[in-house]
This record gives C-alpha cells, structure tokens and sequence, in this order.
C-alpha cells in the first residue's frame, strides 16, 4: 500500500485532494482559468463572428459567440468534460447520472465516451428527438420522464443512489460552472486579439451555469465590460432574482419554444456568482427569439437552437441601448428539430 | 513630378510593377502565401470543424472547412479583396466591375465598399434573391441578365469598356485564385495545430479558382495528401477535362439546385493548375447535395448552400473509399434562400 502511494505522483494527489475540498465551493476566475488547461486541445476554440452587413443595419459592433459549433452542438460540453475528467477511478468505474432537456445530456455522454465512463441520462419525454437520439448515440444509456407532472431531482436522486452512480448536476456544480466559463476566456481572448473591447456581454441563462462562469472570466480579463443574463418571457427567474437579490421560481403554467433553458429557478452556487457579477436579466418573447434565429441563418450562417438564441435576440430587439458599441452574443447551442427550424425560417413563429 | 516621384515608397513601386507583370501569369504557392500576408487580419480564419459522431457513423476523420463562415458568406471575399487591394489608384477610382451568379458578387462589393471602390455587377436574373439583396445591401450598382439566352462575358466586356472600369473575373485571374487558396494554407496549417494530416481533400469547383488555389496551398504544405474537384452531375466540367487533359464545355440544356457553381467549362488559368495539382474530378447528384445539407445541418450546425455542399457530398455519398482515412471537405459558401432550405431540410429535394 505504501508502494503504491509512493508511485503516484504528487500532482494526483493534489489534485483528489483539491476535488474534495472544491467540490461545492464557489467557483472563481482561478477555477475558470483551470478548466481552461484541462480543457485545451479537448474543445472547439469557437469562432467569434462578426458581419459587417449586419453592423451596418445596426449601428452597432455585434459579436457572435458560436458555442453552437462545439462538440455536441453546445456549449455544454465544456463544463461535462471537466468535471468527468476530474472524478475519481472508483467514480469513473460505478458511472455517472444526469438529468438534461438534451444539451447536458450530450454533453455528458460525449465527454463519458472519451473517458471510457459509463452514463446514464435522464431526459424529459418531449425533449428534442434530435437530441434524445444524439445522446444514445454518444453511447448513454437514456430513461425519460414527464417534465410536466415528475421532477427530474427526485428521481434522478433515486436513480444515482441505487446504482452507485456520481450525479453530475447540470449548472449547480463547481467544475461544471468552471468549464462553462472557459467561454468567457476565449470571448476575452479573441476581442484582444482584434484589438476589440465589447461594452456589453449577454448569455442564455437556464440554471446560469454558462452566464456564471462566462461572468467570471470576463470580469477579470474585460471588466469593462457589462454582462447580462438573456432568457424567454415567463421563464426569467434569473433576472427576477437579480431585480430582488433573492432566488424566485418562475410561476404560471408557460410554455416556450426554448427548450433548452425553461429551468423553475436559478441554482444555489451560479446565483451566489451571477448576483455579483451580473449588471441584470433580460426577457425576450418566442417572437423575438425566432427572428433572432433567421438573422443568424441570413447574416451568419449559423443553425441557432431557440434557446441558444436568446442572448441574439435580446440585443437584436434593442433591450439595451447598443447603438455605436461594441456588444458580444453567446449562442449557447444549435441542437433544434429540422422541422421546428424550418417553420421559424418561414416566419410561422 | 520627381518630387511626386521621390516620395513614393520603393514597395509601392514594386507592388505596382509585380502586378503588371503578374496579372496574367499563373499562380504559384508564392503568389497564394503573399495573398495570405495581404489577406492577414482581413478575412476570417474559418474554422475546420469535426464532428465525433459524424466520425464514427463514417469510419473515417472528417473535416469541415467552413467558408461558409467567411466574410459575405463564401470564400469570394478572399480573392476579391486579394484582387481590389492591389488595383492602381486610377482604378480604383474609376471602380470594378464583376459578372457573377452571386458569390463572387458579394465578395466584389464589400472587398470595394471596405477599400472605397465603386462596384458595377452583372448578375443573372434568377441568382437567389439573397445574394441581389445582400450584393446590393453592400452598396453595388446591381444590373441582370437572363443567363439562359445571353452571354454574361459578352455584356460584361461591354459595360466595363464603356465605363472604363476594370473587370475582376470571378476565377481566371491570378489574384484571385491566389486569393482563394489562402483556404489551403488555413486548412493546413490547421491540420498541423493538431497533429493530424490530410489523405484527401476535396473542394467544390464552378471554374476552379479555389480548387486551384487550394491545391497549391497544399501540394506545398502537405503534399501527401490527394486533391479532387467536386461538381454536380451534368455541370462536370472539370471532371471531364482532368480526364482526358483538354478543357471541356458541359453539354446539355440541364439545371441544377447548385446556382454557384454551374459555369460552362474550367477557366484557362485555373486549369493550368488544376491539371497538374488535381488528382481527379469528382460528380454528385443533387439529391446526394441535399442530404449533405442535411447532414451539416445535423451535425455542424452549419448553413450550407448546395453549391458548396458538392465536396461533402462526394466524400458521404462514398464517391472515394475513405474508410479509416483522414478527408477533408471544403464547405465553400452559405448563400441559400430560406425556402429552398426548408425545401430541403424537409426531404423534398
């Protein structure tokens, strides 16, 4: 036993020492430039694209974050690989479970299937055929539910406790805050490199995983910059829960065609950042969501799923004053139904 | 005037020399590498994309070159602006002119709008309305033609004799095809960031300009690996002529979904270079362009219009055997009306 503790290295034991200690700790611009070495040369640097016919139109300097051309088609799958990359051997054998409309869930099996991890998804029964069928593809194992009468918490609990599996939750994680954040660092990145600085900064925000770690890395290496939350109407518990400074649930029986982000409330550990770091929330109507998505089929060439498109369509529908700025969008995912794309390209929503 | 003279730097003065030497002769990897330090900080590095699911369906590593993400749209931008920033200032101010189905036209007109050239473009009346809109939005004088009964070469040679205004054609220009191989140097230089090498490599071809100016890129720089044109069926010009080493016409009234790249026969110059560096010629069906369509948008999130989708398409409809090999496809343009897209995603075509 003293052999074997002698042949591991230090930095293995530093490192499972530091992931009991970090595990629920708050995450931080250190822990964001962190996932940034453990995730370099195992994600896509995204592109952040501009055009300049669609500067014209505005009057402003837009930005396009095209996290819709990472690996599974989401941004996702930067916080899901950090995090698995991290677990121990013992964790790693048992498997791992998560609950996901879609975007965490492909996230997760990808980032499983390159660390040899066995994974189990529990997806609600109307997520996106597009993404149920990717995440089997990706070699999950997956068990839908009623997302209108069951809650993912509970039986997600249930599940992982009686297999033995590691529950990796979809924002309110440390590494996977951490991960998500690494866009944040490329954003920060790629305006100096153009020698750019953006006044404003806007994200989806479902649980506020991407907003929470995007917000870190940009406050330190932009803190000029104002960073904004970007969500559907009747689902804006985050910018309810900056306005008050308090967690509030989303209330009423709404539906929205943003899939992706239609989460009760904000998370514990990405609302104790993003009521820092956040300057608000911003609303947008499915309307407004859609027009989005055909301006970035018509200017970028770009498949934006509904709710990857809600940061686009907040500064498109002038929620904030961008006339002569610089300002940057994320487009968190492209994961969207081929029929649902084509009746937003025809204008039917 | 020596005064005049004086002043002027000795780089203007061989500048303007090379390029009276230069414009007809043929290009070389030099004139693609000079393009590329023109072009530096001008045009989009595109990202080269791979899709692991997309990878283990095939059986091979399959990339993506996304000039559809370049400036306008398509990589024309590369050799239009390659080409307009090297005109004397004489011909600049007197303004270009441009015949083009409507690719080429929109790289003119923004490369002339961002040097303060005035633009004249011929384009047929039935180019998708998205490229007369966007052509026109970029500030050009737009005029059209029926490309069915009339020669756009013939009324091209007119207007710009009558204006005095200097013709950039959209391929048989040595500026240009050295433009459009900055997209080989890109895709090289890529492959090499991530250790991996290239056995084929296909590009769609209407007269050959970017497979001509890819192929010099990459003969160079990864001479390993093997070059073909793609094209649709009936429009296999450059298939043929690599065939039997003679430039020849298409033949046949015949149409096609693919509106970039149904040019008559290979452009002089461009085959001069495509003979030598090409391996073969490569011709997909329409049917074969729509489901590559399907299938970036599936797995790239990427918008490809069906002129551009011709090299992904050869390589998923197995027109080589790339089992377990590393291909690349060039995804040259993204320029498609909404209809016809959701035509398309929806299976009609």
């Amino acid at each position: 036993m003293v052999m074997y503790r002698c042949s591991t290295s230090l930095k293995f034991w530093k490192k499972w020492i530091s992931s009991l200690l970090e595990f629920d700790a708050t995450p931080s611009y250190q822990s964001v430039r962190d996932a940034a070495d453990n995730l370099k040369g195992i994600v896509v640097r995204t592109p952040l694209l501009e055009s300049m016919a669609l500067n014209e139109k505005l009057g402003a300097r837009l930005f396009l974050k095209c996290e819709t051309l990472q690996h599974t088609g989401s941004f996702k799958f930067r916080g899901a690989y950090n995090t698995l990359s991290r677990l121990s051997a013992a964790q790693k054998k048992n498997g791992v479970f998560a609950y996901s409309s879609g975007n965490h869930a492909q996230g997760i099996a990808l980032s499983a299937k390159m660390l040899g991890i066995p994974a189990t998804i529990l997806m609600p029964e109307d997520a996106p055929e597009i993404k149920r069928t990717n995440t089997r593809a990706y070699g999950a194992q997956v068990i839908t539910y009623d997302r209108y009468t069951e809650t993912r918490e509970e039986i997600g609990a249930r599940i992982a406790a009686e297999g033995n599996l590691t529950l990796v939750k979809p924002y309110d994680n440390y590494f996977v805050i951490s991960g998500q954040g690494t866009t944040g660092i490329e954003i920060a990145e790629q305006l100096k490199e153009i020698q750019a600085a953006a006044h404003i900064c806007v994200c989806p925000a479902g649980g506020g995983g991407l907003i929470a770690g995007t917000s870190l890395a940009m406050r330190e290496l932009s803190p000029k910059t104002k960073l904004y939350s970007a969500e559907p109407e009747f689902f804006d518990d985050t910018r309810m829960s900056l306005a008050t400074g308090k967690r509030l649930p989303n209330e009423g029986n709404h539906r929205s065609i943003c899939d992706a982000i239609v989460t009760p409330m904000p998370g514990e550990i990405t609302f104790e950042v993003n009521k820092v770091t956040l300057t608000a929330g911003l609303a947008v109507t499915d309307a407004e969501t859609a027009s989005a998505m055909r301006t970035a089929f018509d200017y970028f060439k770009c498949v934006i799923e509904p709710g990857g498109a809600v940061a686009l369509a907040a500064l498109l529908s002038q929620k904030l004053d961008i006339a002569g700025k610089t300002v940057v969008a994320v487009a968190s995912g492209g994961n969207v139904d081929p029929v649902l794309y084509s009746r937003i390209l025809g204008g039917e929503i």
